[in-house]
């Protein structure tokens, strides 16, 4: 029996098992594929506070030698179910059975992809998910952004300060997004530093060792036009991975509902990071919920 | 004009910093010792993610050179006063006067000293403000903590679960804290790992290199007596550095009171960090505060 199961190998996981077993706690930490989570697959993090530059492959090393040699137990299995209302927590892999005291779920977010030619080869190579974590790349440079939504247009606004010049594609002509943002971006427009191209949908992504343009459909009159750009920011939202938590809430997107200390609606079940109902995701701010996740874990189990 | 006018240069003033520069914004730091704030002060960082061990010191130069390197403006002034409710934010220091349209405030809160003979010799050599920081070092050791809230309390029971032994030394006969935390030290009282010396108060600490022994007056007899400890996690509060913020809304311990996304009570005024109203305080959590009042910063700014 485990003090604290930890699901999920990415930064708040990890974080969360390093401040666990400071405190003197047992803990196992399940994860399907790799250590690091999304972070692994960044090219250039920048924007991680103490390291001025690093590669995500390298900063997830570290991360999980941390707390490897601390003693924390990794397994790197499948969870397919959990049974967690009880007081012992039991979460089933593909492969064994394990109890706690506490869960802590970290499994992450995937970005949702545009599923289209080129995508998966220039990630990290032009197309990106996260204008927060990768504009300030392209200093000066044009850029397009794909979605509707508050975060695509969070991400025009942000880059319009970075860029030279930023395409709006959506396919629809109206965006979902609140309307004080769609203003401003109107405002933008008419200063010529953003172009909005409305029913339309990028359907191809072309470069070399890097992406130079991308073609687009017009929907409504069928044609397909190509645009020059250095890169491509995709925010049509993301996908939590809480297909396994059975009882525990989750928001309209599938997000788990957490209250400032990361517990769920379930007693000894805390979450963090990217999975939960959170307003940014960064590996900073999921590391930061697993420091704080493991104060309330702490405090649960001094409480047993 | 700044876009922001950021005071305190310690984790959460320089990731804000980091996050708005590469969000094409304008920033000043204003700080009044030197940068790092808290962290400068502590001798051996082991919780920070990704970093497995560093002093505070070279962990404060690190995130400084980062922000520096990008541009960041510096002052190193001390802030008198500060005029925040208009829509241009005036902020007044010893020698010059300074203009934004936003301010983050993370200057954060200092440890409450006792103020006694060997506290500022044995400071990092044994002397803690902080259990959860340092109580890894004392593994098997007989470590004592001073204080009768909460603070104390929870950082008994989490001593409890690396350290030999516990000291819980109080100038009252009765603690602030929580029962249920109360409780649950007499179970351990009980099982002779934590013994609690009340009506008591430390007078002094001794050592040669670190921490030997401490001296503590029995209050109902006026006797002293000296017991052996290798630590003295020192737990009497922290006072948060909020003096010159007029208008800005406080809690009943004069930390700022914030949303979750880092909003004042005041329009275009945000605050993070140690300072802030928060549960946990430590540098990942800084960090990260300073990264979500960047993009309620970057949000506002767009709007204005």
């Amino acid at each position: 029996m485990y003090d604290c199961i930890i699901i999920g190998c990415g930064p708040s996981g990890m974080t969360c098992a390093l401040y666990l077993k400071r405190a003197g706690k047992s803990v196992l930490i399940i994860e399907r594929s790799m250590p690091g989570g999304q972070m692994v697959l960044t090219h250039n993090i920048q924007n991680y506070p103490g390291i001025e530059q690093i590669d995500g492959a390298t900063l997830s090393n570290k991360m999980f030698e941390q707390i490897t040699n601390m003693g924390v137990d990794v397994v790197f299995e499948d969870v397919i179910s959990c049974s967690l209302t009880g007081k012992v927590k039991v979460v089933n892999t593909d492969k064994n059975s394990y109890q706690g005291k506490t869960v802590y779920i970290a499994t992450g977010a995937s970005s949702r992809l545009l599923g289209i030619e080129g995508e998966k080869k220039f990630t990290s190579k032009g197309v990106s998910y996260c204008a927060t974590c990768d504009g300030a790349l392209y200093k000066d440079c044009v850029v397009a952004v794909v979605g509707g939504g508050n975060t695509s247009l969070e991400d025009c606004l942000y880059l319009a300060n970075i860029a030279k010049k930023v395409y709006l594609i959506h396919r629809r002509d109206e965006f979902r997004g609140d309307k004080i943002l769609v203003d401003r971006l109107k405002q933008f427009e008419k200063s010529g530093k953003l172009e909005l191209i409305l029913n339309s949908q990028v359907v191809a992504i072309s470069g070399d060792e890097k992406v130079r343009s991308i073609n687009i459909l017009n929907k409504l009159n069928n044609k397909i036009s190509s645009i020059e750009v250095d890169a491509l920011f995709v925010a049509i939202g993301r996908e939590p991975d809480t297909d396994v938590f059975d009882g525990v809430k989750l928001n309209s997107s599938k997000y788990i509902e957490v209250d400032e200390k990361k517990h769920t609606n379930i007693e000894g079940v805390f979450a963090g990071g990217d999975v939960s109902d959170t307003n940014l995701r960064q590996i900073v701010t999921a590391c930061s919920d697993g420091a704080i996740a493991s104060t309330s874990i702490t405090s649960y189990l001094s409480k047993l």
